[in-house]
């Protein structure tokens, strides 16, 4: 059967599927009654849900967090939409869409990183396609980053965003590179390539977006150049020494992309290919965050409601 | 006769070429007898000069700026070099050649002017290109937009630097448009041509680069916007309306294009069109000044001296 | 009939008054019923509004936004007064006393209009003077500079308050002018006069107070210095020539009475008649959001609330 | 004799006056003769000072620092004037003018003082009158008061500077208060008054401004609340109480009046009154500043150098 | 009878306890009935109080703010625990436990105020001694000293707070003071027992901690210095005379302990005892705060929340 | 022979010694006579260098940068010491005693190696104990380690600077431990002792110190982390498998003790154990800044120079 989003339910509905839950707690009213009260969530948003009547035992078998399918009914209550829940059990995993709970790029995967493919393809210098080699040769860590988030929340942040975001920062680099003639090609693309790789040990994505403990502590501007250098090291044992100054003009990239120190960066671009690598970085996010900003505010008005991180509301209103 | 460059001057030549002279003073040494001391200058440098047994009248004579024709010898004194001058005499105009003395863009500027032509030309909103062509019929204007130099010192501070830098933004900006459908394109090739029109009575750049009085109390970037809208009133008067909504969108443009505050944008970026000109000017501008900052550090390590705009020394080594 | 203000009414009372209805929405309840809820405005405060077993063309008829003539009756829900609306039509425009919604200063516009003229009409410089004639000629200007708000929250946020605000920094220019002689007193007086001219194209204020899209877009600075310029224009246009350094050091103050980059000055003050103003810009702005702010805070105890933009509480009992 | 100041010397003249004595230091010529070298200054700058053929007991009569006597002779040295001195003692102390070595305020003291005297005159709060009253009484330190310097270099950095800076502030206030009558003007004027007292003790201007070791350590506005405690409890002893809420207010006015912590100041405004001081001082400050910088620019441009303090340089032609 | 915490109250228990009452008002339901709302809280946090069938002289004994000893019972209210008060009264002072209200230092207060003695017992030099007796002969002032909290919220905000940092701040410096022999740890020790003796002025801890409005206005920095100043007078009035030189260095290491402006401190520091201070200081309560905050946090990740002040959230998972 | 140190020359004095050659270059005078001018550097500061009638030959001869073995007279030219040098070889290694030319630290490298070794030798959790005990092993690391200055330029800037500031900051560690007993003790010993490790890669310092290549491009924090991995997978691949929790609570130490994002750091810290070693680093690396800055100004007032990275002048006058 079809998943019935979130954001599609309206009063006086009955609901038989499955919902991600979250923070589920029991309770007991003033009468001493036990009941549940959790989230019910989708990638389209979040309800309240409530079991009346229930039992500790009925407690102790929701999945936390996990999924369950329920049976209920959709009702309002103080003006809010709740769902009253008379069923509840563990999802069975194979009916399971986890596209329904995870955003997912609009984009197509596979045509993407193909092109990524063949526009690092055109990598002439040997050493640095040595690398990127080792890279593409690790399947395990390819099939992350196919599937991994940009990011939280700021932009592409939806399964395949990484992939995204790295592809489009490669069509940019193509596109601008025969402009810019001093600046060495290979070593911009191939820093876009691996500039975020270490988000695929940053960032989980099983149930719901979120960091891991090792993600907080280090970051994935270190665990990308650990990347690196284990990907060097290994060439190494086979025979295959990269110069340390291209081991560092390409780490260099990964360490200052942010640009800034105040955004995590512990270095500050020094050389033509990082700044045009953390120009680039910036341009796509920024161009990706105003442009879903701009899609996904509900009002009818010019402008969108204020945006922090920018600091300005943003008008949207086209030339025609 | 060909002129003879600052930087090429060897201790014990005889000069006899035209300099731009600098701040000339009238001095008296302890026994009382007067000299002059001035610089003498050209697009590569600046020395000491000195007329020993001047006069009043010799002083006088002495245009303040201006350029001379000079009789004298290159001398080491106190381990610098100085030319000993014998005879000064202002220069004869017709002999003056601009390019000796002001630095200039080393693309052609034709070349640039047709092609910045060309990518404008293909705006298809009618009231953008109206404008365009407001802009492009100003004779006067467009004349001074070729030669005027894109700043003072950061970057494209040469004659044509203007026009260099603008083309080099219309061209990247063609190369990524087709990457982010949702942008409007016209908006964003209109705001780059127009972005930095002010910069024209900004600077002057007759004799070296400096700002106007006006550039100094007003600023570019107020000044393109009353330029724009003198067209867009112009353009009224002929009976061609220009939508508020237009006009305002490729204003705000103007008015954010340095993105932040601090860097005096009286308007932070609040459209997509705004921040990807915004994105593409810093990053022209960088790559210009990055690229210009490597090629002229005179020392011959890995690193160039320390860039105190950018907060750290340049690495130059290349990967090849 | 007189209005009942929103901060007056008490739990029980019939309701038969003119309001500002906000963001009025059609709703149906869990058992398929419809209703509505909406904000109920006046220049006092707001309250939540409701029209139960409501229906869609009910819906249509209210204006959106605008003003409505109600019949109700307040009532506590969940300890929240709330009005429930029996009947709602847009209101008779001719009974809507705007007074009612929109605060107002409470200085008189009359005598205020009166001494700014004579206090502009001692500008002695020719030229000076005659950029203020015509924008005192431009009655339809003067007409909205006198009941323009002077901003959306800061202070002076009412009718008339950018009149109040320039009248009291003319009062206080007056006043400290002849302590400080080397001042340029006509350059001051005639840069406070126009400085916050373009908020009359930067906010709206028919119902209630808001940006333009202009306003947004382009902000009253740079919308005051066009105004300044195309008044000079209409000058020269009648032979009326102004000297560059005139418009330019007027304009300068416009465009720097921010006092610094963070606050919107795409200049920072460079004469001391720059400085002057914004300083009176400032303390006069200053003294009145302060002012306000003690006078407003419900609290009993002597000091108010924290206050945000002045990083502090503020002390408010008196020393008698 | 008339004094010869620093800045009216030729080169060839001979020199028999007194300066002040800064740096001596005693060292020998590659042939092992001893010489010392010194600066010899005034209140108009100063000079590089040579004794050639010295000896250890000539260095140890030199006053350190100190006046001297000198006979000499002006030369030009490498470029630079300098005085040969013949002969140097300690000056005759009763033929010291100090007005030659300090720069002092061009206003009139004893008019200021009967003016200062007149305004805090008009405090009527009988509390606040005690304390004014306590500090009037304080002869010793009322003449310190009458003659020290308003600050190190960026304002009133003059004899009497101290004086003239309070008394154009209580003129500025006395101007204005009637503007904002909801301010308790006896507070905003006995603040000024008192608010920078404490420069008595954080700076020395016996032979030239400089801070001392307990200014330097403590500052001037810890050393003025603590001057005005003192007050407070030599009146309590007599039996004069201050209320608590006066103390306090009028001490917060010192503690707050550099406006923000990067001042210096360990308090933000918090009353109507500190913001009026703080806004005062900061506006008669610059006020001073810029007209200085602005007339002391040696330049004949229409801008005077670049102002660090200020980030800009300063306009400089006058409308008329 | 033992106190019930509120963090300990379930749903449907009968209550009979004292509680601290905080905002209570009187209140009309829609049908005109009168109630009264109110917090009731201890030290383990707040609960939703109400009486229906309230009456104004009901509401008029209720001591405000104060302690109330009440008959009611606890119930669910839309999903909130909330107190249905029956009755109350003002509590008898002799019931009251004040540690059940205010939350009190874990460690003895006696033998840390012993250890504090017996440390700065060890300082030798003669003045400092004097000092340091004369703040522990005042009896009044160590006793609040004893139980003064360390601060309103961030760190060591409990009864006795200030004396729990001051004592680990001494261990603290004991430990390090013989590793860094150039320290003069007789100035150092004495700086930390004084350094924050003003809070005692300027918070109150009579039912919960607040400011006083002469700690807001004057600030516990510059109230510890004035207590310093009084000792050294009434010292000097023995005939005991301090030293300017100490008296100053031992001011400054209180003025400049925030270590920072923007932290409220009047100077930086600028002695190597001052330095030490404040990094004592800053780690002894950046550890109480983040071991509080780790304890505190009632998830059970192995992450806390977010914690603003730090930027960050804390890792709380341990190695073993 | 001793070497004579550059700060105890004396003019007139034979010079026949060995010293550091800096900038060495070839230039002609102005009567076309080719001289050599150079620097000479011993650790205590640098002279000009001058040898008349050089030779091409001469030149080429000199080490750039090296020793070189001189003999020449010093002598005062325009009022500085300079040498004359007649001769000039590259330096016979076996006579450089590189402590001449580099700062060594004046503690006992030996004893400081084996105290640190005794406080790491407690650590009891196994799993760190492998990690220490792995870098122990790595001789070379060690040697490095123990020569290796702590930073260019701030504090510990001398030959065993790296060493110094471990161990002291490992005694600072031991001695404060006990007063926080919730903080685990292991990992701040481990933390310290690896957090700079980096620096052994960063810095050379052969005949003066300066970064390398590498050091520059990707800093110290980075390196230690990467160390660091190192050695956890060479211990895994001998079958010690150190757990995530414990290499990502050790490696969050390193990355975030810089302790603010503009200090470098890519993370701030997030545990207790993390803040604790980052104050430690900040007050060792203080103190030992402080106490040097007063120990090496030349002045003999109570205050040091200003000094810029500190924002004050140092008072150095002691209590005693």
């Amino acid at each position: 059967m079809e998943h019935k989003f979130i954001n599609q339910i309206n009063p006086g509905e009955t609901i038989e599927h499955i919902y991600l839950v979250k923070d589920p707690i029991l309770r007991s009213t003033s009468r001493g009654d036990l009941y549940i009260a959790m989230f019910l969530c989708d990638k389209t948003g979040q309800l309240n849900g409530r079991i009346w009547q229930a039992s500790e035992s009925m407690y102790n078998e929701i999945p936390k967090p996990g999924f369950v399918q329920i049976k209920g009914r959709s009702e309002i209550y103080q003006n809010n939409l709740q769902i009253v829940v008379n069923n509840i059990t563990a999802a069975d995993s194979k009916k399971i869409n986890i596209e329904d709970f995870l955003a997912h790029t609009d984009k197509n995967v596979d045509t993407m990183w193909q092109e990524i493919k063949r526009i690092i393809g055109g990598i002439k210098n040997k050493q640095l396609k040595a690398i990127i080699d080792a890279f593409l040769a690790d399947e395990k860590l390819m099939k992350r980053f196919c599937v991994c988030p940009g990011g939280m929340s700021m932009h592409h942040d939806c399964i395949g965003g990484l992939l995204e975001h790295t592809w489009n920062m490669l069509r940019v680099a193509s596109a601008i590179l025969p402009l810019y003639p001093d600046v060495q090609g290979d070593l911009v693309l191939a820093g876009i390539f691996i500039h975020d790789m270490g988000k695929t040990e940053e960032l989980t994505y099983d149930t719901a977006f979120s960091y891991t403990d090792s993600g907080q502590l280090i970051g994935h501007i270190t665990k990308t150049i650990m990347m690196l250098h284990k990907k060097a090291e290994a060439l190494a044992a086979k025979g295959v020494t990269i110069d340390e100054n291209i081991l560092d003009s390409l780490g260099h990239i990964i360490l200052s992309h942010h640009g800034k120190y105040e955004f995590g960066s512990p270095k500050l671009p020094a050389t033509a290919e990082a700044f045009m690598v953390c120009y680039i970085d910036d341009l796509d996010a920024k161009m990706n965050q105003v442009t879903r900003l701009i899609e996904e505010d509900r009002g009818d008005s010019n402008w969108t409601c204020w945006q922090k991180p920018l600091e300005t509301k943003l008008y949207r209103k086209r030339i025609e």
